[in-house]
Formats: C-alpha cells, structure tokens, sequence
C-alpha cells in the first residue's frame, strides 16, 4: 500500500477536507441553536421593526407645523392621543395637532416628526415648541433593521448570541442546523491506566485525552472517549472499526511515531483503511496519520499532549468545520508579536500554543510560564497558535509573527 | 424609600458585588467541569510525571561511558534489555551497558542520559556512539510537570480545557466546583408578543431575551426566561416574587425609564425590596434598577436590546462572577485602537460594543456594520466594549480607546 509520507500542512489538510462531506441537517428550537452552524438561509417574512416607532418618549407632530416655531415664537399644537408601546394610534394626527408617543410606539399616520418631552412644554392638552424639527427626525423607519425579504442569515453561519435574538425577533422558533459531528476518541498505549486506577510502575494516566475531548466539544462537535488500547494492531484494528461505526470522524492519540511499539499503521492496514498520508511537515505534531475507513475520517495525533493539541487545532478543527458546513473552515490568519523571547532556533516549521493578549493597542502571544513537550500547561488558555517558518533563528520578544486565532 | 439615583458606574458595581455571595458548591465529575469555577485547591499528591522518562526512542546509558566518544573513536555499549513505553526496567545499567527505550518508558537505574536512536549505530546486541553526551541529557525528571505537594490549581480558577487534562493527569476524577447561579429572565412590556405569535399593530417579540439568556450561559450561568408581563405594578410585582423563589438573580427588562408606563420601582416598592439605586452615569444602559429581595439579586435593564446588553455585561457579569467564586471578578481592560470612525460626540461616559480584531499586530474594536440603538446587530460577535470618557469630541479610527474584555 503506498501513501505519501511527510507532507507539508497545507497539502494535508486539503487531503483530509476532500474526504470531509457536509453531515446532514436538524431542526432544533431557537434555544438549543448557540454556536450550531445555520443549514439554511433565514429570509425576513416582515419588516423588523414591524412599523415605524418612536425611539423616546415625546410627541408626534407634522415637522412642517414647526417650521417657524423658535424661542421668540413659540408654537401650540393640541395632544388629541396618546399612545403607549404596544399600542396602536386611533387618530390622524392633522395640522395643528400631536400624539403623546412613549419610547416604542408606532407613528400614527399624518406625523413625520418626533419631539422628546424633554425638548417641550407641556400640560395634558398642548405641547408647545420653541424650536422647528424636520421630517423624519426621531423616527425609526419600519425595516430599518432588517428588510422584508432581505437575507438575514446565511447557510453556513455560526449562529451567536445576537443572532438568536435578530432571529426570534423575526419570529423564527426553529432552525435548521447542521448536526454536531459524533467525533469517539481512542488513547493507544501500554503505558495508560485509567484516571481512577491507582500509579503502578513505568505508568501514566489517561489524562491528555480530556484536553483533547474539550478543545473537540468547543469546535461543535460531540465528544466521546472509548478509553485505553494496547499496544497491539489486531486490538487497535478493532477498537477503531468498533469507534467508526458510533462516529463521523475518530481520533486517536499515540501509535504513530516510526517506535517499534508504533503500531497504528498496521493496524489501519488490517482494516484495509485508505492511508491518505502519514507524517506532517512541522513542529510539535508531525507524527500524523489521516486515513478514511468505511466513509469515517480516522485522524491518528501523536502521544505527546501538546503535540497532538496542535495537530489537531491545524488538521482536526477545519475537518470538524467542514462538516459542520461552515462557511469560515479555515483558521483565521493574524499577524501577532511575541510576547516572550523564543529561545530555540527552528529548522523545521514550528507552531506555538499561547494565548492573544492585548497591550497597548498590541496584539501578543503570550506563552504560559511552564513549557515542556509532555506538558498540558503550555495549552492553558491557549486562543492562538504562533507560527515561525522552517529555518527561523532564535526569535526575540516584539518580534511580528503569523499566528492563527483558534476559536472565531 | 430613598435611594441612590444616577450613580457613577463603579459605586454602582460596588454596591452589586457588595449584595453578592459566593453560592455553596458541589461535586461534579471531570468531563463536566469545563468552565467551572474551582470551589478548592487542587494539591498534587504526586509527580508528574511519576517517574524519570525518556522523551525519544533511543538508548538509556552512563554519560560517563561516552566522555571520549567521538568520530574518530567511536564506543560500543552491549545492550541489555528493552524497555517500551509502560514497562518497568528490570535490570540496572552497569558500566560499558545500555539499555534500549522507547518513548515514555522509565529510564532504567544505573543510566543517566538517552540518546536518540538516529544518533546511534545500532544491531540487536550493540550501540554504536560517536558522540559524547552529557549527565541528564534526553531525561524528562521526575515530577517536572508538577512536584507532589505543590498547589495544581487554585479555588477560584476557571477550569479550562488544558486543567481538565492536568487533574486527570493527577488522578482527580471529581472536583468541587461553584454551583452555577440560577438567573430568571423577566421581559417587561405592553409591546412584547411571544416568539411564535403573529404580529399584531403596535407589538414586537419578545426576542432580546433570546441574546440576553445566551450572555448568561457564556457566563456560566443557568438561564431561564419566564415570559411576559404586562405594564402594571401588580404584576411585575407578582411575577419578580415568583421568579425569585427559584432564581439568585432575576434580570428583568423594560420598565426602568422615566416613562409613565415604566413602572418597575413601583413593582420593587410593592414587594418591600431594597433598593440600592436606579440610573447609571452611562451611555447606553443609564435606564437600570438595583434591588435585593429575599436576599435575591433583581437587576432590572432597559428594554432597549443594546443597551440591556450592555448594562449586564458591566454590571450583570460581575455579579454572576462573583457569585461563582472567581478571583477575577472585574472585566479585565485593555486598550484597544478604533477600526472605525464614531462619529458622535459623548457628552456621557459611553461604551461601545464591538469584536476584537487583531491587524498587523495591532488589536483593534471594530463594531458591526448595521448599527442602531433598538437593533441587535451591534452585538454580533461582540467580545469587547470599548469606553469613552465623558466629553470626549468624535473619535477617529486609529484611536487608541480604553476597552473592556468580556468573555476571557
């Protein structure tokens, strides 16, 4: 079986987007679509807001009443109505006459113009005006906000606190959404005890796992962990054949090293899986291994935590976006200063984890104080991921670098 | 009853935090303590890692056997025994002795550094070296990541994706965290229809409710929204009473102007509450009620959707926060340039609602395109607010702006 070995990033992550399809689509209630990617444009079927209103408490008035109206010559206009919100005008408003108008309330029909109480004399009869207004002034124009007709969230959409409300506002209760991607995490490796188990010599706990599975839950995607696997290709073999069949994409972490004891290959090899690559060209992660069995994406990170966190950041999340259906599948690309110096030199294509930190106007990432390769620290808070290309030298604090935002 | 009226927004946030307490705990599994406040302190009861481990595949030796290794004098170690990751060596490395590791495993007694297999010549029975390598070298030490005994995580701390992985790590399966505080939704109005109803003359829907409810959740809270209630005193009253039987806070919004329909004090005077003080010196979100009732929080915002929003998240998360037992109570500021210009002078103290942007390392708030005092659009995406002072004259883009940071 051939397959190519070493890729650069990007190559790998087209090769694991073409075996990505869109998941089908749901329909949820407005309260459970947070953070769920729209499946479906949303056209208004009316005017938002519905009429035009007045954004303050005052009067409504034909403008052209109080053309010649100053403090020399103030002008009395008879109050024949007043309107609270939610409420709807009875009367015209004619020459010489006003509607009592709170905040909300529709214009009533002959009125062009409001006036804030505030910038009148008033007594339950008549408002007086020292000063002229022009039409159209402290009126909320029906539609303003969303248009009849008009698209007001598109097909691929993450849909946000806001949109929550602009949508219930259109009286949308249901949506359709894309459906969550069921991703089952497997850990492989001899050395794993369960996290309740007791220590024994030369092992460590099942613990990178749960960093996995949160950062998987963040993306919108159903997490699940299917617990320890032993080094040993027919038990790997059947773990994932066992994980495809609940999941849309399976995600391991160890085995794909060029160890010995690195037996995910073989085993992917039994299930007679399509290897799409093996190996990505960076650092931390290169131990990598895409492979598509039974229509399932098997996506293979490395043991280290921090390795496979940022495998996964560069060539899960844009699986998982992609098949959720979103429009934005790719990271967002920044340009970030470092915040600390970065002591090593690069040979290879480098990323660090860290976090945006704002100072100033300026945009850091900054990396938390515990470093290490087998360390969960250095993915505490972590928003951002650092770039430095292949054969960067030692770089200093302030240094402008490409970076890619994690979670927009 | 007297109160304060028009506070500057700091007393009035003291005066809130002042009328919160830290709720009880409880104990919940791992998998679902993500984002969760730490209601302990996590102390480490044993290294991490729990033992001395090799980072590579290579040969565990006595640094003091290569000390004249060199190309032109290469040394050959007799390897005794094979350790994967997970197994325990048996046997110690003695002198001109080398034993054979992989990634994860235990160096073996006796050795005190790893080389790596590609720097080596090797057959089944011997190592081959050209290279003199040095005393702890290619050695992660025991208990690098945490020392026993030491202080893992802090009550108070919000637990993220990378801590879920690190208690794991140290075998913590539950963990005692901060109840998430109950808040009740109130929607306040004589306009307001519910979602799923047809559009009458002068109504709107019941829809910022909607975006309100998801800002509670982000800040970990339970959010429940009980409906509409109608303009009058009595049944505000009622339904606040009713809401704060389950709640330990309840928002409400609408009814807190100066209008004749704003009856919300009324309501809070009916039900004998404390109140701690109506208006904010602000722009938008002035229109604000404080009160205590049963021991309850009520916090009572304007029914303008922006400015609701914005009220809460600088009133309104600082309470939720503290409730939570957060060290980091307050919105963490920054300063941030404008993307855009604003053109409005601001008499008042004024907050703007936008995302952050990050240019060329630079961090800039760049608001929506559709802007509007009655819209939602303005919170699109919304993650940061930026702040201008009292009096400031129309600000270009390119300013440099306080801001605050709303979800970190």
């Amino acid at each position: 079986m051939s397959y190519p070995i070493g890729l650069p990033l990007e190559e790998a992550r087209n090769l694991i987007l073409e075996n990505c399809i869109v998941l089908k689509s749901e329909r949820v209630v407005l309260e459970e679509a947070e953070g769920r990617v729209l499946a479906e444009d949303i056209i208004a079927r009316e005017n938002l807001p519905p009429f035009s209103r007045s954004p303050y408490d005052g009067y409504a008035l034909r403008a052209a009443d109080t053309m010649h109206a100053g403090k020399e010559n103030p002008i009395a206009l008879k109050i024949i109505e007043e309107v609270p919100a939610g409420y709807a005008p009875k009367k015209v408003v004619g020459i010489g006459q006003a509607t009592k108008i709170l905040t909300g309330a529709p214009i009533p029909d002959g009125a062009n113009a409001v006036v804030k109480f505030e910038d009148t004399k008033f007594t339950a009869e008549t408002v007086v005006l020292s000063k002229s207004c022009h039409c159209g002034e402290n009126i909320v124009p029906e539609g303003e906000d969303i248009r009849i007709g008009s698209v007001v969230a598109s097909k691929g959409m993450v849909l946000d606190s806001a949109f929550l409300g602009i949508l219930a506002g259109l009286g949308c209760t249901q949506v359709d959404v894309v459906c969550k991607p069921r991703v089952e995490l497997i850990s492989m490796g001899d050395e794993l005890l369960p996290v309740d188990a007791p220590l024994a010599p030369g092992k460590i706990r099942n613990s990178s796992i749960y960093t996995l599975a949160s950062f998987v839950r963040r993306c919108g995607a159903h997490a699940h962990c299917c617990g320890i696997v032993h080094d040993q290709e027919q038990l790997i073999a059947d773990a994932v054949s066992d994980a495809a069949k609940r999941a849309d994409v399976v995600l391991t972490t160890g085995g794909v090293s060029v160890g010995d004891y690195d037996k995910m290959l073989n085993a992917l090899q039994i299930l007679d899986a399509k290897i799409l690559f093996w190996k990505v060209q960076m650092k931390p992660g290169a131990p990598f291994v895409a492979a598509v069995y039974q229509e399932k994406l098997i996506l293979c990170l490395s043991g280290n935590p921090s390795a496979a966190a940022i495998a996964y950041f560069l060539l899960g999340i844009p699986a998982l976006r992609k098949m959720q259906g979103r429009n934005d599948i790719e990271l967002k690309k920044i340009q970030i200063f470092l915040a600390n110096d970065f002591k090593k030199a690069s040979p290879n294509r480098r990323f660090i984890p860290g976090r945006l930190e704002v100072r100033e106007g300026r945009a850091y990432l900054l990396q938390t104080e515990k470093q290490g390769n087998g360390m969960l620290h250095p993915l505490h808070k972590c928003t951002i991921l650092g770039e430095l290309p292949a054969g960067s030298p030692p770089m200093e604090s302030e240094s402008l670098i490409d970076g890619y935002s994690l979670f927009e």
